[in-house]
């Protein structure tokens, strides 16, 4: 009998490190997202399952807290479970623990389940007659806030620009998720990372790019406090009209170390 | 008694397959170099060790051929040994298994072994009097061309520029060596990955480049075939009095499907 909260046991590689020699973020976020992957498929409602119905799940919002990020060589254990599902979303949590049984961090996500077909939102509780909200576990603790509203100003400057390329795309021909996360922090200078750590990073999926696609990113910095501060940052591709949609909306809290 | 080869299992992720649902080369390439340094850790003679020497070891060459992708969600094995060890370098070999036991391809590639310091080479046999020695496997066969002179025109025009971001600098600052691989295939569109396969890709890393350096791609199309086609790519760094610096050079051979 499977438990509610699924257990994936990973291990930091050498490649897969920063210059902190700690997991970087877009490495993390691709560990918890397997996790979701492996727990809904050993369940019956995972991606593959989905595909004969003709539909899939979308990710649409993704915050991780770390208090401390898992570092190189070490083994690390990913813990992930169904808070709730609605019609039209389920969200997620995960745990990430390090080897000696320490919490390192917290994991929130939402997902939209999608026709293949029309793109259009899909009930999730016709799926197997509801049966994901079996799988639905209240009682295990995510003290970390819900994904928020992430506000930006409309006139930052743009600071870069670039093309989707042949890694940046996925199965299903979109930049993937985890490239996302790698391109909003590459809009930080290095040594933002070597002074500070990511307390929480949060991302909203808005809008799907495709290969050759101009992605233009945009980065505000929004809160300065005691310890740390603040950016709001914004990933957008670029219509042949001229006009831009957004893609990916995101928040990085950096903490002084 | 550990064998002199030494086997790990990897299974191919989502989010590490391209659009033919094939793992990518950069993440097979990342196999191969954890196969490396678990192997040498366990033998003795791997890059903690080596740290505590005051040495590390450098890749110099890398090249893979495939018959065959692993898929997505598949499991593979990475089978690798070290071939020979002379004074200044030593090469290593890696044969690539499907989970039904197919022989899917093969790696080989040279490593330098120098002084952190002077970044000098330095003798790999006088490390643990010459230990490495031992672990020598000579009778495995390893069926592909040897890595040898790329060559490359002197006037090929540049196809792209790009910065070194906080994602591509590992735990030393350097541009890391898969996330090289990523760049050298960046320099194609996407449909040539989905009318060709990857039969050969041969890289050699000359010079290191660091957070910041711009990045210059270049990319020659040196022989067409009945069956394919091959190119030549460069990554170059621009310095500081306008001249360039050669980082990496590679080959790529592509088969049509």
């Amino acid at each position: 009998m499977l438990s509610k909260v699924g257990r994936y046991e990973n291990v930091v590689e050498p490649f897969h490190c920063d210059v902190n020699h700690e997991l970087f973020m877009g490495h993390l976020g691709n560990h918890l997202l397997n996790a979701a992957d492996f727990h809904s498929s050993d369940r019956g409602f995972g991606m593959s399952y989905l595909n004969t119905v003709n539909k899939t799940w979308v990710l649409s919002r993704l915050v991780i807290e770390m208090e401390e990020m898992p570092m190189q060589y070490r083994h690390f254990f990913v813990e992930t479970w169904v808070e709730s599902a609605m019609r039209y979303f389920t969200s997620r949590n995960f745990r990430v623990e390090g080897q000696d049984g320490k919490t390192l961090g917290f994991g929130r996500s939402i997902w939209a389940l999608i026709d293949l077909d029309s793109r259009q939102p899909s009930n999730l509780l016709e799926i197997n007659n509801g049966d994901i909200v079996k799988w639905v576990e209240t009682d295990k603790e995510c003290p970390i806030a819900k994904p928020g509203r992430v506000n930006m100003s409309s006139d930052v400057a743009l600071c870069g620009e670039r093309q989707a390329k042949y890694s940046d795309v996925d199965v299903n021909g979109h930049v993937n998720s985890v490239k996302y996360i790698e391109h909003v922090l590459d809009m930080f200078p290095l040594e933002k990372f070597v002074e500070n750590r990511v307390a929480r990073f949060e991302v909203a999926y808005v809008a799907e790019s495709y290969f050759g696609d101009t992605l233009r990113f945009y980065r505000e910095h929004s809160a300065q406090t005691d310890d740390g501060e603040e950016y709001t940052l914004s990933i957008a591709k670029r219509n042949e009209d001229g006009t831009e949609t957004e893609c990916v909306r995101s928040l990085v809290r950096f903490k002084k170390k």
